[in-house]
């Protein structure tokens, strides 16, 4: 079968691998609907994040069952299902407390931009829709698989809650679904930061009621015009950088919540300002799969359309030129066909 | 009237200064009962902080009303009340949600280790005791002034809940104060870090069912083995150090929350170990004025007695003497009489 291999930074490459097989009773081997390339792909292809290369790539999936493992109880062929980026048990006490991505037992899922992959722990990381979905809602269940989960963990973590003020630090695919998932949960007002057309249109469409353009002191500043001076109840980071980090912490008020999802890169929190800004932190590699089943009926349903956010398709023997429209940020995020 | 003047590091002088008198008709004007030393105290007393000496020390206070301003509503002379070591509206959005230490008009309060004080935004500041206490309550009324208020806001910032494992980093007044807040919001189990008998022999009053005298590695090592592995639901961290903080961060399971109250000195947070820790991370200067009605409620009804925290009793005028029976680690922590 063929699937993504990243050999160094910049250089992606489609190549014939070996088709994934049960290694383990508790595996399964899904044959992908589609698959995408991730914002924290672009660590790795930009050479900040080093991997070892060639590694088979690529973290996002939803397909059909093709086989199961002896051990598998809750899975059969022919179901689709949509996973996350670290395998869990789903019944240990982390798990059962809503931390699957901290697992006891979690293993790291990759090499999904591919035709076929293997699915560790299968029962307790897959979640089967109710039947095989039409076409047109693929890109949504795909997108429930890392950057709406992770939106959406981050605004719970950031306590999102009807009547409150959020603002959004990050116009990638994650910040863009954080607005969407602010949107679910209630929230009165919602603040996008962006400084790119396409960007803020899609975070208008998904219930963004501001745009603030500025960055840095001055988008902090801005947030604070925006609400009497004090700043926003709920912050979503979507970034992982330093200078993302103080402009959350700063925009939020006393006693408002932080939820960062973008994967620290050199951050280093200084004790003593986030001592006396009195806010709430929390975050860290979103737990998906608590959210999994909610997203699924939100997306079967048609009550939201997080898919909105590929506005670039390929197929899979593309995907170098998908990951350059990214790094490029000419694209927000490319799915990919197998 | 008498007071304490700090002229600089190790240099404690008990002096006339001149009698405090109302300067806006939000004032008030106490005449102490009691006041004492507090652990943050020592940073500009060991020269850490600068203060730009010679300044009046003390922000720990109870005691009678003397005279109100013209705008005071809510309180009289002749009631016995409890205030906090920053002033506070108690009316702004930012009070309202229970962050007064946050308030939008707020104002240190300093100079309280005296014979009597001023106490800006006397309305929003002051809580009155029901009627004037006998005398055997006043240490514990004085304790929840701060130790125990920013003892019990750890515990709430910890998430501390009926059933859960806490471990309280810091073993001064208000890490104890945090074991027994911790027993009185119905922790399962709660692990005190103390290598100091006379200190662990309190925790154990207050309410801890573990002891643990390991730091560092050893000590998060500790709490791991008495966690299943997983680490504490809630970690009460109270002294403000590198050590003290990352000693909280690794101790607390995945998902679980830290509550930090120790003014943070010379810290920085690793981003991506805070990260992948999955901790929520809450604290700052405990808002003080939320808890004090139930404090007093809990005081005065004998239900609780911080005030064994403290282990030194002296006049006033031997102050010099209680900073330095603390800085020594003598005491835990000196009430004076003015």
């Amino acid at each position: 079968m063929r699937g993504v291999i990243l050999h160094g930074p910049g250089d992606i490459r489609v190549e014939e691998r070996a088709e994934p097989v049960i290694e383990k009773p508790t595996d399964a081997v899904i044959r992908l609907a589609a698959t995408c390339i991730c914002g924290s792909d672009l660590w790795a292809y930009r050479g900040v994040d080093t991997w070892g290369e060639p590694v088979p790539f690529g973290h996002e999936y939803a397909g059909i069952v093709e086989e199961v493992g002896s051990d598998v109880r809750n899975l059969r062929p022919g179901q689709f299902v949509i996973g996350s980026f670290f395998a869990s048990d789903n019944t240990c006490e982390i798990c059962q407390a809503g931390y699957q991505t901290s697992c006891i037992h979690k293993e790291p899922v990759s090499g999904a931009q591919a035709q076929r992959m293997r699915v560790p722990l299968a029962d307790g990381t897959l979640v089967a829709t109710p039947e095989v979905p039409s076409d047109d809602l693929v890109p949504s269940l795909l997108a429930a698989s890392d950057v709406l989960g992770t939106g959406w963990f981050a605004a719970v973590a950031a306590d999102v809650e009807p009547g409150k003020t959020v603002a959004v630090v990050g116009d990638g695919a994650v910040g863009l679904l954080g607005v969407l998932s602010a949107r679910q949960l209630g929230a009165e007002r919602i603040i996008a930061m962006s400084r790119h057309e396409s960007r803020q249109k899609l975070a208008l469409d998904f219930g963004a009621t501001d745009i603030v353009t500025e960055r840095g002191d001055d988008g902090v500043a801005r947030i604070k015009d925006l609400t009497s001076g004090l700043g926003a109840h709920s912050v979503i980071e979507a970034v992982g950088t330093q200078e993302s980090m103080m402009q959350a912490i700063r925009a939020t008020r006393p006693g408002g919540h932080i939820g960062y999802v973008g994967v620290s890169h050199d951050v280093q929190l200084p004790g003593q300002e986030l001592f006396f800004s009195h806010v709430h932190l929390h975050g860290g590699p979103a737990p998906v799969r608590r959210f999994l089943p909610q997203l699924i009926e939100l997306i079967c349903s048609r009550q939201i359309d997080p898919g909105k956010v590929f506005d670039l398709e390929l197929p899979l023997g593309q995907a170098a030129e998908g990951y350059r429209a990214m790094d490029e940020r000419r694209a927000i995020k490319t799915l990919l066909r197998p």
